[in-house]
């Protein structure tokens, strides 16, 4: 075991911190300015200028790990640009969570990351042209429309959309009728890709029942209904979208993988992205520390600093260590991924999408405590992320679901204790 | 003691329960398309309405307790309308708390509550003539400039606000600067006349340097700079606005109860204000409850409703024990403020202050994560309600200061005992 | 509603608080050096001399209610002395907590007094002569037999001790096998006779299946196999052991209420029984918040009194808000016992069961923090009181099951709803 | 950065696992029946034995890490047997934890590990001959007198009692006064020295007033007044013992280090022993996480498995994300005192302090509800650990104490810029 960080690791680290430094946070004003006027869902030139410079850095895809290059259908399709392992892009991803939209300048945002991946790993040649192709290079973005209004999605299994293969004048083809919300990024108007879960086959087993396909957003009968709020925040310029699907026609080649595969792919497709979002939610709790320290440290009470009142000592310390802990777990998940994969670091990528999003949350919070009137306010960020990260806490699945997981994996440790515990339980009188 | 309510009580509780039930809760979505069509500042017409119908049911401004009527200054000015207990309104502001804009239709929101009630104390029958009678008629609406955003005003003694006395050609009057924010109310274009705390004299002692100004906010030099937003939410169209006070000439005789008593004012103000205040909370939680059990009910996951996930059943039964208890705290301060006066309260006060807004907020918070993406966003007021309550952690005084007022009159039972309970301790060897 | 105490309230409580202060207090040492001599089982002679002078007082089985008076079977035997309604008594309840072997001295304290009314309500005249009255008279006391090591006791129909009835030259009985544990009281000598629970009829449907008999704690087969430690304590001079029973013969006439209604018995038995341990924990509560605040205001560290570190005014505040409010639910489940009985009050007697310990024992968490070393020594008495009160979180039903309790009727408000609300919620779209 | 262990970390771990699994847990039962017969204060024979076994397969002493051979005045004095790097012995501690008197039986245990460094360390060639080897050999062992009953010694500089520095017919040496308690290891007979920590210069400034002398634990005027209990355990055979010292005459030559340097010793004393504790309470955590599995597991209540009820999945995952996350920041603190030294990793040090002792009380305390009435008891050895895991928590110095050192490193990171920060928040209006 060995905790001091790599060379590579930290060179990558740093040329991340160096370039949002020097490119992205001075441009903070001129970024919050163009988001907030004219027209909420738009394309920001701000952002477009600082991608065009991250990717002539070589600061471009490289969340795409390594072993991502496994193709399942077809490796024929070439990345540019360097792969980092899960470990290596996590320090980078909590440098990006220091800032809003910095994930997005170095195209490493979600949902097109965890999208970017099912393209790779399980599109065609044909389908990796048309949609991978131009994901990869930033000129669209993409969307992935899973969770469903009027079901408990926490059970995957409760989702509705139905998928009905049809053969008619127009082709083979699937009728998809549904309706999904919090399909992130629909607001974008370079939002032209779908991946969409539904059900093909209602009387299969429970978790072959599902399907994935890739859905041209621009296909007649998808509408966006209305934009959702967090909190009271829009989340503009990209949004959480309601989306109504009423008679979409899909091609029948645009399943992923096959037919009662999404159950699958979903798993896959959800490990590495929770990495990120953990890590960029460090970067975040960093950044509420750091607030909430110099608000502390400059702010008077009763004859003496507020950062001398002990009870702010107990809280600043607690957040310390709670950040210590939670960036250890996070990169020893990633670890985990590099080095056994994916499905052997499932536990910990349960763990740390529970525990991240909560230390932040506790973090911000007192942070806010410790602004007062200033700390809901719009001028230090704080609310802004507090609400973003209350998301995190069922987004992908909420915490009980993931704690259910993590509980049954600990109770299968004994499961065949039972009755040997039992027997010498009544051994005991 | 006895926990049954009694006739009076009950009487006055159903009766604002039912005019809510008939008259507001009906007309939400009517209310809401009109807060969000056209302007964000405004008068609602649909409130105007009930208004006028709450006013002829004799349920107007009878926050105003028994004893407000020992005006200080001037007593000639006379209420019409019923005036109740502290105890018998807490339990209606419980009812108005359930919906939003419902204490609005009493004409028993705050800050006009606080403020007719300085008015009626402290105000000259001339005062009481031009700001009082329109206030207790609904015509115009008041604020309170208090914090400020350059100091910690959690310690009142921070206040910056300077109101220098100056005699010249334009007569005997103060010179006012400084900068508020958070003054509620701002927003709605009839907020006529504010209540505004600043320094006669910093050379005075800590707790007599302040004075309370009533301010026309139609005076040159009084500018509305913009408006905060809570978690996103504007609270329009009320609002919460940033004032600039540049040399603003307030007429002398505007002073409240004379120089240097600006402190002594403040406190006597937030007392009854602190009590409906945490009441509303209580109906909010108990909205938060019944929603958030609601949702249980009615969605399956894994095989069974969520309601018999047992992780549930202990996050209701804990809302359920911790509402429960802190209505009784509520109305215990508010018997005592009735029966020995809001000073013999104020530890009482003091203590729901700190309980309720917690209470309230881990119930929105466990009834958001019941509703998934549903709770975060617009759909069901939860979002919404946990940010207007989050701001009550520190809105009049933080919870911090109140800790410390409470631990300093526990420590205080056991002023003359330290010696003696050291010497003891040294004896006990 | 009407928070003031009346002058019987006043009374009774005052006049148990100047015995304690009068004849237990000053005896403490005393108590304390009687115990720990000699043999640890044994009757005390302070406590018996006590009990003489509380008896000539007229403090003296003071905690059975008058509507217990209302017994079943026969009621042709009475009561000598006062009876408290359940609200007087508890006042009187939260002093005698304040000392560990206070309630003892004015026999009410349990298990004796949860079987003495149910001797009293489901005794006949004989059982009452035999076992009621040595037990009124302090001359005896009694067990309750319970719980189970084999299995989840908190679930009550696990319980597994056979009842079966027989017939034979030896007359008409039942033959008793099982095991309890954590028979509270069977340490000491005049421990004579318990009420014991278990199944006379498996058959029988889930709450028929168990009856409820009057054991002779000097039958042959009875046998105290070994005293139970709570967290190193033992408890002494009563203790709680683990009871072999084999073969244990006991008359048919020693049931209650008759076969089958065990259950029934025990739901009864066990509301004032809660409410008279809360309120105890209450005056625990109020030993552990004025330890704490002594301890604070008499040692310095860092340069002040650690009673001024504001970490400690924010513990004392919380402990003092939750003792508060705790109190008032306690008070209010008892009043409500008095006006609408028990069997109205079990919501509320059920949350005060999970809220009085949780609270008790953070306050003496909190007081064992601020003594150090001494919090958890034998010097202040801290840490045995938290023992006693942790298992307060299980025993007579641990918290889940209760909240449990709780959450079911919570969702039983709603039980018509589910239907509508999912249409409701349909129709929403 | 790798978080797979090294062969070497795996060799170690696993010998200590073994030897545990195969020579110490196999005698728990043994190890209890003669700590129980006979005199509580005594020599254990099972552990004598297993002594001899852990030191002749060379898993002896292995606590002392590789830099402590840096002594300070004599380096002459050399180990026999491995030193392992803190790292590795952080994973040997935590088997050790599993099991309360492991870490004796490799003569790893507190208080004599951080003496033995002091020793080491400081001692003359004389000294380490006539205490080091003894200690080192297993064959006595000694007690660290630090903590005072009658002042808060959460601040060291509270420290009383008196070293007088005197010169008589006796010979050059200080006459101690003072009173000690928690003089852990006391109770044993072959302790037979202690290292003292007292004040020698009143006068000087507050960190250099303070000494540490060599106590001989037979030199007349030390006497021990009683022992001390943890909730009701006496930690026999060892025991926490308050010790009077009466005019005891220690020769000059036993001061370490020099006079005035008691501080700097005791900072360098604790950090490794912390590390050593924490790894020990994840050990600790780990049997309870598993003893609650397991009961969950084999009980039934309300038709199903108790650990089918979400509430008990939502503590198992909570408890195994703690330990993961705990686990991590110790082994990390121990690298870096293996890479930077104890003096670089003070922050590191703190927080695990604060963290792992919190963490396993959590985990112990779930673990005991789980168990009900068995979980207080001796059956389980639950509470008894419950109870050893909160001297943790003051131990070493309390929480709060810990928390004030983290937060004002934290604080210093933006010493510059308070002012520069005040500006700028003016700046932003």
């Amino acid at each position: 075991m060995d905790f001091t960080l790599s060379d590579r690791e930290t060179h990558w680290r740093d040329r991340v911190r160096d370039f949002i430094d020097r490119e992205i946070r001075p441009r903070q004003a001129e970024h919050d300015a163009e988001a907030h006027e004219g027209a909420r869902w738009k394309v920001l030139g701000v952002i477009e200028e600082v991608k065009a410079k991250a990717k002539a850095a070589g600061l471009w895809n490289f969340f795409m790990p390594p072993q991502s290059g496994r193709a399942h259908v077809d490796d024929s399709f070439v990345f540019e640009g360097e792969q980092l392992t899960n470990l290596e892009y996590a320090l980078c991803a909590e440098e990006m969570g220091k800032i809003g939209w910095a994930s997005e300048c170095f195209n490493c945002s979600a949902p097109d990351t965890g999208n970017m991946e099912v393209f790779h790993r399980y599109g065609t040649r044909a389908q990796k042209e048309r949609w991978l192709r131009p994901l990869m290079n930033g000129e669209i973005r993409s969307a992935f429309l899973m969770t469903e209004p009027a079901v408990a999605s926490s059970d995957a299994t409760n989702i509705q959309t139905s998928m009905v293969r049809a053969k008619d004048s127009g082709g083979d083809h699937y009728v998809v009728n549904g309706r999904k919300w919090w399909s992130s990024g629909v607001g974008d108007p370079r939002c032209k890709v779908a991946i969409l879960m539904g059900k093909t086959d209602t009387a299969a087993n429970r978790h072959t029942q599902q399907s994935m396909l890739i859905l041209d957003m621009e296909t007649p009968g998808v509408a966006i209904e209305r934009m959702l709020s967090v909190y009271g925040y829009d989340h503009a310029p990209h949004g959480h979208g309601e989306v109504l699907l009423k008679d979409v026609r899909v091609p029948a080649e645009n399943v992923l993988l096959g037919e009662g595969r999404g159950f699958e792919i979903a798993q896959g497709r959800l490990g590495p992205g929770r990495i990120h979002h953990c890590m960029r939610t460090i970067g975040v709790a960093e950044t509420a520390i750091e607030a909430m320290a110099k608000r502390l440290l400059t702010r008077v009470a009763f004859g003496k600093r507020i950062a001398d009142h002990s009870v702010w000592e107990q809280r600043i310390a607690k957040a310390r260590i709670d950040i210590e802990m939670t960036r250890l777990l996070c990169l020893k998940a990633a670890d985990m991924m590099d080095k056994a994969g994916n499905k052997a670091a499932q536990q910990e990528i349960a763990m740390i999408k529970v525990a991240a999003p909560m230390m932040a949350l506790q973090i911000l919070d007192d942070a806010i405590q410790a602004h007062g009137g200033g700390g809901v306010s719009q001028d230090f960020g704080l609310a802004h992320a507090w609400a973003a990260m209350r998301t995190l806490r069922f987004a992908d699945g909420p915490d009980e679901v993931h704690n259910r997981a993590i509980a049954r994996h600990e109770f299968g440790k004994y499961a065949a204790l039972p009755d040997a515990v039992a027997a010498k339980d009544m051994a005991r009188r």
